[in-house]
């Protein structure tokens, strides 16, 4: 490939699914990498629908120190949204649509930035570019705070929000014990992770001890039995003083149903009460067993935690995007740039490559090997792999109001060429 | 007073009311001055209960690292507790066994590091020592994280809270902006704060323009109109494309219900539903805008987050722990160590005394010109306050595995001379 060849096509980046603290990192090293190459990279507003309505940034507008900035700002720059195309039959004339628009903008090379559904989405319109007889190159490029992609040793994302789970969790556990004697004795903390435990699991990192909070973990992988749970977080209490929980967001009952659907309801003005695993959990611990109970939901909170990022996370996400530019402009077509760890202890990885077809559309879910006989914990084997991907700080600049400079892009609009479409 | 008078006694420190990310950070600074004096330190176990069961700390025992590490760990390092002295008269049996212990142990000087309710017990205690005989120097120590003291410019462990509401709430906000084209456009963060909204207040730190998030504050001070609310959330999705509130626990209807319990209900198993006024506003803004929404409630989170105190609140709680001591061994009684505003810009502030008659229980609201007309964000006297109180950064020293370094102290028992005391 020589520099005129690169030269004359466009990249396309585009975001997809939920945001992470650091895939904006990610983002700016597909820019700087394309900027090395001397190729243009847009960005797709609001991911795929902005391919879709032809609606797309122009990231050489915008300042090197901006895009520089990047790497410490979390959410999606671009802006990011959850639509999952169906199969090439079923929503031929979205793919279609993408074709078009990249031809009428002469994108070369798409890059998106997700989980298994965009990789789907990705092998997917790389196909569809070969039988249309349009050369472009779709590379996936991996994120999620779920961990649930497969392959990869993990996903950019997920190790800043174990990181702040796993500190959250010490923290808060440390303001239960200091009250334990006279006030709060259970503390629930619900985190995200709705099929995989992976989040769940990281909250095992802030304690060591079999009396260490967290006394308690529920995964999604496993059935919850109340009573089993409740028995636990008796003895625990009775042991230790105070019983702290981690509770995924998806954990269900034997026949299925999730323990936040299942203890939703109505108040008293027959409004729909929201659920939540956390407060269910205390509720249940409150009635049964009399206990006094907190419990805490972070929500979008812990994926957006910026502030207190793994600088192990950073780099994989810098990692992945640049490496996907450069397997994209080496002519790679159908590819998800990969963590490969090397070994544990020294914590060792590299970047490599995997093929779209293997990791679209599957999941990745914890292994009953990482969870201990009880089901409560997190075993060694969990420890050795999740331990090196919280380490390491990288906090964002502050200013000094003592906020952080997240930095706000331009996102000029790239001027339109085909006419409106239905998204 | 002559050295020897001095180190004749020891002094006794305990930790009242919820703990904070900073509240250690004065625990050091009060075993260093006494250190520095060579005044023996004790440590009630679990606040004023180990005063009167007579379980003390040796803090003695603890090496100088300890101590210095004290300074970067949240929680109480001695424990903390609940529990709220009554009248001379109707618990008089309580505070003679304070004296009591005190005697037993030479204690002469007792710092009571906490809010209104301590000032008012350590105001007690130098009346009735007075009146019984035993000089006893009662000193109160600011801390609590709802900032509601009298007379003090603010309160040691509001500032960091508020450095980790408005940081939190920035980078959700860059999180749910990212997604409001297809997902998420109301989110709803509930803040600490019953009777007294200055960590809602904090939130509005988080940014500075009209769209800027949050969009909507909800003050404990004003009462809670659901249509309003309701109108200006819709108002604010339809300009902005999103909207984030900072909602406080305690705001109230008119009929002065707290709008959490109002919310508050029964599940499917008829198990008690945990109120929230993050997941009762989000039910509303669901069922009556049809509004997709999210919702956090950070809870203990937010008052232990020691990964992001601010240097400012660091700073302060180190001074009045220091003062305090200072202030005990000159002689004074019945005073407390209060931080004196010198001024905004550049922020200069002092340490001052005042009576603890002129603090216990009273409770310093957020005042109606800190408030915007319209009721729902901060004016610019609010920001001028606020702003400096959540400056610099002082994150925890992080061990090699990305965890930070939190000490947990010995915490040696002194023998008890006494016989029990149903306390």
């Amino acid at each position: 490939m020589n520099a005129s060849r690169k030269q004359s096509g466009k990249l396309l980046y585009a975001q997809s699914g939920g945001v992470t603290a650091v895939i904006n990192a990610t983002a700016a090293a597909v820019i700087e990498t394309c900027r090395k190459h001397k190729v243009t990279a847009y960005a797709a507003r609001n991911g795929i629908l902005g391919a879709l309505r032809e609606d797309l940034i122009d990231t050489t507008r915008e300042p090197p120190a901006a895009i520089r900035a990047l790497k410490h700002t979390p959410g999606g720059a671009f802006g990011s949204c959850r639509v999952k195309l169906k199969s090439l039959e079923d929503d031929r004339a979205r793919y279609e649509r993408l074709i078009e628009v990249f031809r009428a903008h002469d994108i070369r090379w798409f890059l998106y930035n997700g989980g298994n559904d965009s990789a789907d989405t990705a092998l997917k319109l790389s196909k569809l570019g070969k039988a249309m007889g349009y050369d472009i190159r779709c590379i996936g490029v991996p994120k999620t705070v779920d961990n649930d992609l497969v392959v990869t040793d993990c996903c950019p994302g997920f190790g800043s929000v174990a990181k702040y789970t796993a500190v959250s969790l010490r923290e808060c556990a440390l303001d239960v014990q200091s009250m334990m004697d006279t006030s709060t004795k259970v503390f629930v903390m619900e985190v995200m992770g709705r099929h995989a435990g992976w989040i769940a699991a990281s909250a095992g990192l802030a304690g060591e001890g079999r009396d260490d909070a967290p006394h308690i973990i529920l995964f999604p992988e496993l059935e919850f039995e109340e009573e089993k749970f409740l028995a636990r977080v008796r003895e625990t209490v009775e042991r230790v003083g105070c019983c702290v929980v981690a509770a995924s967001e998806g954990i269900r009952y034997a026949d299925g149903r999730f323990v936040a659907d299942a203890h939703a309801g109505t108040d008293a003005f027959g409004h729909t009460q929201l659920g939540g695993v956390a407060p269910a959990l205390a509720g249940m611990v409150r009635d049964k067993l009399k206990l006094k109970t907190h419990w805490a939901l972070p929500d979008y909170l812990q994926r957006s935690a910026r502030h207190i990022a793994s600088k192990t996370d950073l780099e994989q996400a810098i990692a992945v995007g640049r490496a996907a530019v450069e397997l994209a402009l080496a002519g790679e077509n159908a590819v998800m740039s990969v963590i490969r760890r090397v070994s544990d202890s020294p914590y060792r990885w590299k970047i490599g490559t995997a093929p779209l077809d293997a990791i679209a559309n599957r999941e990745k879910k914890l292994p009953r090997s990482f969870i201990t006989m009880d089901g409560y914990g997190i075993t060694a084997a969990a420890r050795r792999y999740l331990a090196p991907l919280i380490r390491g700080e990288a906090p964002p600049p502050f200013d000094r109001n003592g906020m952080p400079e997240y930095v706000a892009l331009k996102n000029a609009s790239v001027r339109r060429k085909l006419p409106a479409f239905d998204a």
